[in-house]
């Protein structure tokens, strides 16, 4: 028989479908090899040193001598920030202006580079620049929510191959953000906790889903996982905003996220992947029912009809097979 | 400058991005082509005839003669009608059995064929029989939901080619239903009015997102449509269950549905796409602030990290245009 598994802190259900269970050793070629089997340097690329568009920079370091990290404008984005912020609603047209911020960390000089290669310090430092910029937009009171992503890989929706990260900044709070704090105030509410501190601690209390643990933050495959090798990276510290993130941790940060997406590359042959930073609205940065955190969802299942249709994932795996796989993958924690 | 509209309905926003913004006629050949082009038949295809399992037949039409259309246990189901509904709740670890009916609907005698290529009566006699079965399944009071879905293509989720749909029914109301519904709830309580029901008056009087209509149904390009084409198919009267439609009604609907079917087939030759029946939950079947619709989405864009993150969809073609193209296409209505 299957399982309904409920994540505690969502309450949204997962279907761990153990009858088409798959070991997580039948995921291991799911990727596609080295990353560094390309040039350094492609000269159609945008993000390559030499193409550089001076205007569209929005911060760089380190300021001077060659950048390690770029962080530019979106040629093609979803919002930007000129212009007014004009809401029109009219029956059913309700519209606003797309103002806003979508820009492009360039993680690194090197084409072919990629994160899990990459050195802990040189991870923390693409990290760093996420706060950094995120603060910046932050002080734009038309902005409620930064969202902060990755796409690695076509299959995750990646079209360009130099390593970057996505951010944009939104005059809205998505619904899917609103529910999930609404859903972690009820806890609060009932519990006077935090249900993202409660996740931690049992999760720290049994280990049978932690991977990795560093001294300010715990990666671990959630109970209610929504696909194979899903993984949260969590910080012990409650703090509902990336963007209250402290230097000595965001020291940390770069180690154990090298760590995670290394055992990937590794454990399953450079997979395609997204991450995304789940941190609270610009405006919600103090609350005491919300907790920031990084998902990592390597590209290994697709959303067909019944997702569209239920919100509910099918996992084919169980979690805690996954997090075992993990740990066990060849690389020393925290390097 | 982009847009972001919000569905009335749902209250979720995406974003239209005028600036990459697409023509409709960029998606002509988005598809696969001509879906007869394979044999009618396919000795190894469970669905075909003569490879018929019949312990795990679950329903067939007509009941004597050869099959018209029969609905059949998954042999990999996600859940399952034995054994007993078991909730455990501790801490971290809430779980429940996986009880329910998960069951393949097989369109067609042929391997070959497409509902975009079959007869109106032949269509209804698709939706006939799964308003019979799911009226069966919602007997069993441990089901809640009832989901009604489609995969067509290998990039919408379907793994084997012979058309079939799928009835998922589970003994919880997944998040996103009852998120919808509340949302849904909402608006009566403070409108004395379906929701759905204004969206359709709406949309009747401006005529700019109409693609066809019958009799009792509507089909029309939403306002805030998530992607390229998606086009809703909504019944003119209020009911919030699909398993409450009328005979008339099942009549009616196997003509727009592939009327609707059949643009999507000429107008981007044969594209992937799921479709979904969004009806209430199996207790619900009687409120007022409820109704039943299918929503129908071509498999033409790929959510990635920012939707991962927001629950918003970036849509670059705008709805007006898509309702256009497909109202011109060149199928006539109601055939």
């Amino acid at each position: 028989m299957t399982q309904l598994r409920q994540n505690l802190a969502t309450k949204e259900w997962v279907i761990i479908a153990t009858e088409r269970a798959r070991r997580p050793d039948d995921f291991i070629h799911s990727g596609h090899g080295p990353a560094h089997d390309v040039p350094e340097l492609d000269a159609h690329c945008p993000f390559c040193p030499g193409n550089e568009e001076d205007e569209l920079e929005a911060l760089r370091l380190p300021e001077t001598g060659p950048w390690e990290v770029r962080i530019v404008r979106n040629l093609y984005p979803a919002v930007a920030p000129e212009g007014m912020l004009v809401r029109d609603f009219a029956g059913v047209a309700r519209e606003m202006s797309g103002i806003g911020y979508h820009e492009i960390l360039v993680e690194s000089r090197l084409h072919n580079e990629t994160l899990a290669l990459m050195t802990p310090a040189a991870v923390t430092s693409v990290f760093r620049a996420l706060v950094e910029r995120g603060r910046e937009i932050a002080q734009d009171r038309r902005i409620e929510m930064i969202v902060i992503f990755k796409n690695h890989g076509h299959s995750a929706g990646a079209s360009l191959l130099h390593p970057h990260t996505q951010i944009v900044a939104l005059p809205i709070v998505p619904n899917d953000v609103r529910v999930r704090a609404d859903e972690a105030r009820r806890y609060y509410d009932q519990q006077g906790q935090c249900v993202f501190c409660d996740v931690l601690g049992h999760e720290l209390a049994s280990q049978t889903r932690i991977v990795c643990e560093t001294d300010h933050f715990v990666a671990l495959v959630p109970y209610a996982a929504a696909g194979p090798f899903n993984t949260w990276i969590m910080p012990r510290r409650h703090t509902a905003s990336f963007f209250g993130i402290t230097e000595v941790e965001l020291e940390d940060l770069g180690g154990i996220v090298q760590t995670m997406l290394r055992k990937l590359y590794e454990g399953l042959y450079n997979p395609d992947y997204n991450f995304v930073v789940r941190t609270a609205p610009t405006r919600d940065g103090g609350v005491d029912y919300l907790h920031w955190y990084i998902t990592l969802v390597p590209r290994l299942a697709q959303a067909a009809g019944f997702e569209l249709g239920s919100g509910i994932f099918i996992n084919v795996t169980l979690p805690e097979a996954c997090a075992e796989f993990l740990r066990k993958t060849g690389v020393v924690d925290g390097l």
